[in-house]
């Protein structure tokens, strides 16, 4: 470490949101970027006040930034904690210790545990740039992790994020690998499994890819942005709670991962594993369920490869002293009517008010999955699930458990139709044979959900169905003109449903 | 594809330089970003005129942009051919094909000649992302090709560069894999070669990660930014050049993985050969010397590891219609006394004019290249080769046949010393035991090498020498004092050379 004033460069705040990067920008005739030359993505460590983080060199040939004056990206600024006018002070990169794991597991090498340890810790640190994490998350796609593997991956993410205590010994709770639009059994599940005097403190993802996330569609309905004591209020007042898990800091390695992973595409069995049951450890969770839908556009698409993602959640479960019970569902087709926000509030509503026209297979789920948690918790017989939670449906005690959650989250409201609309028509009579969900899903999107949160689908033409010419297949909602064009814009290349 | 108005945005130019990767900046309030989101690394399509790039998003909060307008990163500015005040157009990127190949491989699946071509077709076009790339790289590393693999995807490097024609039948190269500070034998072995009569078009590259190019040392003698007709013309005059390769685009693709190939430091044996004999089969060479040195701290680090390397690069040349010779050096310590172009040059030069103080080792790696090719050419009789370049060297034609290729490329001037220098003495007496070729050629680069021409290492101190306290080991050279002490203070916390 040196410390020549001529190494010391003025931060202006040039307010670039590079995701999750952190970029460092500098003038091409300052003396890092003569010295360390630009050819190779340049990475390079930036330090202030005592801490300091990695970041990938770009070059700047404007009047962006004058003689002595850096910039950092917005996740750089975050994670350095300085702010436009602060001083920081840049040195080269001593190599990276951990990367030499990633080049192993390139070449096939079995990592072990304190492996991955090291791995996870240098990119909580952020001192992975995304080059390498595409690296590392390449090398272990696919099956390339062994079942000790993904435990050791599991365990890692677990110790480097927080762990959340509970006063009750049993804590449930259910998760969907997701992939299936409108697929939104979880205010359902956790009104009834609360209701059923369980604890099942709940905390979702916004959606990343999706149109929805579940704390999306919560928040069209109550407050989602709850911290942990307030999560544990609501908690102690009524067993369950369906919030936002981003305020509590589970697994900042998973965070990160993600982000690349999402953009590759690319299903990494392990990463999912580790990702998924490395949250519930670290949130406390005692018992899980699983739902995995099945289907040929949902994110697993065979039965062979469900019943083996099923045995390794189930073993590393086991390894890390969580029950897991995994349930594979029908992921043929979108689940209930709405896709995007408030559209799936209106079927969760549907569904726990009893109305005759809630969608079916969204109440289906929701008993099924609740059954599980029940018998999972043994405070149920096994075969009896199904039954009770039924009857906590029906008999209205699920739909006041819900109202009190929002309540106690922080006041109840209306999910409202968006503003702007486009019905979509079938253009021949026939049967629905086919519906392709990413590109429903990717429509959705498009139409503004979940940043606009009553845009979205009302998808009306489910698997089998006989249309009529002219009939309705799906409506359109979005909150700005624009919007609704772009997405129509889509529909225009691409067919989403086959009618035969 | 639409052509809403909102979607045109102006470019402005904010002469960000980012290397290779296409980003596009749009204002957080701009439509795309609504419709897009920015959760995952958006990927979007930039059109003007009729081309088109795919570019990653990052979103601006500050005035950096105003309404309406997009910044271009200096790459996907070039690429695009839009310059400040052009109307660029947005869509949203459709899948790209080629990524389920990549996909495939990390599943260790086999790819076909047609999957890497459309791979490269689509890395060519600028469509992967850094990530992306990272993903291919890695999914190709380690022993991860077949040898059919590694066949089909330097004829898919080949297809889509250009290639470049001679009138005589028979064209021969030489290539070193790298790794070794000072190894600067290429205008010794073009003189020699070329004065034997034969054809030696050398296109050199300038460094990527190291202190000196071959380019970048032949620049401190001459010339070497030629255009291709201007090589010919040489070739025409001299029968060999020493130029720098980047103005012929040999091998696109290659450029651009090497880019993310480098900052992994990822030994790819694969990648490395398809980049080898794609760049030669371009340029039109028929016969090839590839030169491998072997070493703890040099690329290739066993002579197992080179032996496989060897019999790969001689059976991918067969398949492609290359004859290729390899050949293993010493690789575990730098190579002259030079590290760096200047001071690179003079050992060149030494050798060259006979002189008494020449480094020996150089001297006698370029005869064994030099004889090498001869003999790979059928002009001279096996086991003649090294004594007619010897006699080559010795009777000064070599010399003569290099100042005329340097008048030919634009004229000869003598290379300089830097004008601040610093000698590293030895702290005891001792013999070498062991050099860190890598540190010393990091050493070289702090110092400002190549950017910083006469910049670099003169080094004294070779394997086996008995040093005695006080004695120099080494000295750097630099062009400004600031990068001096750069380099001085990298040496404080490294251990270089041991001595015992």
């Amino acid at each position: 470490m040196n410390s020549h004033p001529e190494h010391q460069l003025k931060v202006k705040n040039i307010g670039i949101d590079t995701y999750r990067e952190n970029i460092v920008y500098c003038r091409a005739d300052c003396h890092i970027c003569l010295c360390e030359g630009f050819k190779a993505l340049t990475r390079i460590v930036v330090h202030y006040n005592g801490r300091n983080i990695v970041a990938t060199l770009n070059v700047v040939h404007s009047e962006l930034l004058s003689q002595g004056e850096a910039g950092l990206s917005m996740e750089a600024m975050k994670r350095l904690e300085v702010k436009d006018g602060d001083w920081v002070r840049l040195s080269h990169l001593k190599q990276i210790d951990s990367l030499s794991h990633v080049r192993a597991k390139m070449y096939h090498k079995e990592l072990e545990e304190r492996d991955f340890n090291e791995i996870i810790t240098d990119v909580v640190a952020g001192r992975y740039s995304n080059i390498e994490l595409a690296a590392f998350i390449s090398a272990c796609s696919g099956d390339n992790l062994s079942l000790s593997e993904i435990t050791g991956l599991t365990k890692a993410m677990i110790a480097t994020g927080q762990k959340i205590k509970w006063q009750n010994a049993m804590i449930l709770d259910k998760h969907c690998v997701g992939g299936l639009p409108g697929n939104r059994t979880t205010p359902i599940v956790v009104s009834i499994v609360s209701a059923a005097g369980l604890t099942i403190p709940k905390t979702s993802s916004r959606a990343i890819t999706s149109p929805a996330g579940t704390a999306d569609t919560m928040e069209t309905m109550a407050p989602v942005n709850l911290g942990l004591d307030e999560i544990k209020r609501v908690i102690a007042e009524e067993n369950g709670c369906i919030v936002w898990g981003g305020a509590v800091k589970l697994s900042p390695a998973d965070d990160i991962l993600i982000s690349v992973e999402k953009s590759l595409d690319v299903d990494s069995e392990g990463q999912m594993i580790a990702s998924v049951l490395s949250k519930k450890a670290a949130a406390g969770v005692t018992h899980v369920v699983i739902d995995i839908p099945v289907g040929e556009t949902a994110k697993v698409r065979s039965t062979i490869k469900a019943k083996q993602l099923q045995s390794h959640f189930e073993a590393v479960g086991k390894q890390i002293g969580l029950q897991v019970k995994v349930i594979l569902t029908d992921g043929s087709q979108p689940v209930g009517k709405g896709i995007g926000p408030s559209l799936e509030a209106m079927d969760v509503l549907s569904v726990l008010r009893n109305q005759k026209d809630a969608p079916q297979d969204l109440k289906e789920r929701a008993i099924i999955l609740s059954g599980a948690l029940l018998e999972l918790s043994g405070k149920y017989a096994v075969g009896a699930g199904n039954n009770v939670a039924t009857e906590i449906l029906k008999n209205g005690k699920a739909l006041t458990k819900f109202q009190s959650i929002c309540e106690s989250q922080g006041g109840f409201k209306e999910p409202k139709y968006a503003k702007y609309m486009h019905k979509i028509f079938s253009e021949k009579e026939g049967v629905v044979k086919s519906i392709d969900n990413r590109k429903l899903a990717r429509m959705a999107k498009l139409a503004g959900a979940p940043q606009s949160p009553s845009a979205g689908i009302l998808f009306l033409s489910p698997l089998g169905k006989k249309v009529t010419k002219g009939e309705v297949l799906f409506t359109v909602y979005a909150e700005a003109k624009g919007e609704l064009e772009y997405a129509i814009d889509y529909m225009k290349d691409n067919n989403i449903i086959y009618i035969n």
